[in-house]
């Protein structure tokens, strides 16, 4: 049995979407901006796709949904082209962002301040989220824009973006959401909320890799990020990416139709998984699970370092990850934990496992006994874990991290 | 029976291609960036793309191959950070390109025009090329980067770009091709030839939408367009597009092997094509065919409408376009006939036929019957052919166009 736990890295392409696809690489292969018919017998399922994310988005006719290469993209453009259409060419100067965004978003924010823009980090609180006062606080007349996350890459942490919406509204600043980990998994619904730029990317739901989309509120003007051919009505051109589009419409039409049941049947075995691992000793999970997106868990195994359970873990063709996929090569301390207030020993022990609906219950039983004996193998070979397991009538030091135990 | 004759605009995925990336949507669907065996499965496939692409440019191991979403996200990336590393944050403040790059390059320039960067659009001659002296005469000591074209998608002129090479180098100026049109359908060595950057688009040269490259000589910097994840060391973040890179690299390879016998048969096709046309009276074509790529051909034929001419052989399953494809919804004139000196009437006339190693000799032969009988169909219809109709003993007017016949 192989059992994939790393969704919020990226998920398997459901086999619906890949049938869909397939016909638009050798068939239905013309420039969708062609004029003859090779070219517009793809507009049926451009037509298709796009009215599938405006629909799973219960977004308004008068938004735009542009399609993209992914969500770094969405992010990178709604962000430098705030820069240059605000801040070089306007009379602002500030980008408020969360210290626990994705790199996608933290490291165009630190390119920004290379050019003379501020940038405010804002702090979370015990769970890993920022609140909505404390975006409030941080607002000045000079703010271009907003970022927030909606829900956390690492720990599944939903954050209050219909309330930073409000706010953002109230103060008319621009505001947008990387909703990467909330698009497709639980819902998002666009009329209920207000952001002006949403970012999502289709490899997060079980859509290709390769594209993703943003959201525009009422079509506002923002500068592209790729000129040229005037493809999407000008907003980001480049010859369509037909299969993708197709698949990513798709995708996200799978993901979210009767989306209430799909959460249901994952948050159970994600809860059992999590319950599972909680009746182990020195266990820690970040974040209230009713707070969380339904298929996330960030769990803190004392004395095991995340790296080493990863490896025992992958040697039981289980899948997982110590944090973003993005940074995962560089070995660091989980920079959520680091943000919540863990020390950095406790930050290298994070384990984040990721469900999705093809999650089995079976793979759950699996993975819950390798993962039993994975942390008793470790623990029996650590010697961090030696000087804080609790002796008879000693006591187990506290722990920095919320204890669902 | 239906013949596509558009594929400068875009190709059909080889069937070879699809194949090969058919493994990367459900079953190897890990990220690349993830630790585990999900991750790591994609590794080797990514590697052999990687190679086939290095191997079809003869690219140097010092060299750096980034793949994007597309040439317009190349050209895009190029001039933008090119404009802030060496216009915003340095003393330069100019970029050279010539008026009949494509819009992803045009457009790019008309955005940093309105950013405080000075453009010269250099001029072509009467076959629709830059010559190398004149790029010499248009640099100057503020000149941050020269792009010219490696091929014209319009006319499939081969420009230059060797001695324009030598020129940039020799003047310690940056150098960008746009060689969308020429990686795959011609001979691209990057040791015979110094670029500085390259752009290349894999849906040129049968392989998927929604990925290309960029090729950056001696790995040397360039700010990201994508900051994030630092995945591509750091060049262009956002998730690996696994499926599209394996069927690039793949495609590169079917593309590029034993190319002079691929042209060679495609040479032939377009020849015949070519002849067949110009057996007609008052058609011409641009640019001497030994200049260009084989299978580019924009004829003009006299009287009659390139939008008329497009809807008769649309009619007929015949796929042709009046130019590109990314400005082909806005029915203007031939940009490139316009700029090589033909009046507007006739750069009205240009139909762009562009054949691929899928053409058959049946679907030549179909297309020039098809063809012969729309124009004499068109013709009859037209009032602005029966001004410059040959009379017995009268004089054809001359044409502003070189003429083939």
């Amino acid at each position: 049995m192989r059992v994939y736990l790393d969704n919020n890295a990226t998920t398997m392409v459901d086999p619906q979407v890949v049938e869909a696809m397939l016909p638009f690489f050798s068939d239905v292969f013309g420039n969708p901006n062609s004029l003859h018919k090779f070219g517009t017998a793809s507009h049926p399922a451009l037509r298709t796709a796009l009215n599938q994310v405006y629909t799973a988005l219960n977004a308004a006719d008068e938004d735009d949904i542009v399609f993209t290469s992914c969500a770094t993209e969405a992010n990178n453009w709604v962000l430098k082209s705030v820069w240059i259409d605000h801040i070089l060419n306007g009379d602002k100067n500030h980008i408020v962002t969360t210290e626990v965004e994705h790199p996608a978003i933290l490291s165009t924010c630190k390119f920004l301040e290379e050019q003379g823009v501020k940038v405010t980090y804002l702090p979370v609180n015990e769970e890993g989220i920022v609140e909505a006062h404390t975006v409030k606080g941080f607002i000045t007349e000079k703010t271009a824009l907003v970022s927030v996350m909606w829900a956390s890459n690492e720990t599944g942490m939903i954050f209050p973006i219909k309330e930073i919406g409000e706010i953002c509204k109230a103060k008319g600043v621009l505001f947008h959401s990387d909703a990467v980990q909330a698009v497709g998994k639980i819902p998002v619904d666009l009329q209920d909320v207000h952001v002006d730029f949403l970012s999502m990317s289709a490899h997060k739901f079980h859509g290709p890799k390769g594209i993703g989309a943003l959201y525009i509120k009422n079509s506002q003007p923002l500068t592209p990020l790729f000129h040229g051919g005037d493809q999407m009505g000008g907003r980001r051109s480049g010859t369509l990416n037909v299969a993708g589009i197709v698949g990513m419409g798709k995708a996200l039409e799978l993901a979210t139709t009767d989306i209430e049941t799909k959460m249901a049947s994952i948050r159970a075995k994600r809860d059992r998984l999590e319950d599972a691992i909680l009746e182990l000793p020195d266990t820690f999970v970040v974040g209230k699970r009713e707070h969380r997106t339904p298929n996330t868990i960030l769990v803190s195994i004392r004395g095991v370092e995340g790296e080493g359970m990863l490896w025992d873990l992958n040697n039981g063709q289980i899948g997982a990850s110590t944090g973003s996929a993005c940074a995962s090569e560089d070995l660091e301390a989980n920079s959520v934990m680091l943000a919540i207030g863990a020390d950095n020993e406790l930050a290298h022990t994070g384990i984040r496992l990721s469900l999705s609906r093809f999650t089995t219950d079976a793979e759950i039983d699996y993975a819950i006994g390798h993962f039993t004996k994975a942390v008793g193998r470790l623990r029996a070979i650590s010697s961090s874990y030696a000087k804080v397991k609790p002796t008879p009538g000693g006591e187990v030091q506290e722990c920095e991290l919320h204890h669902h135990h």
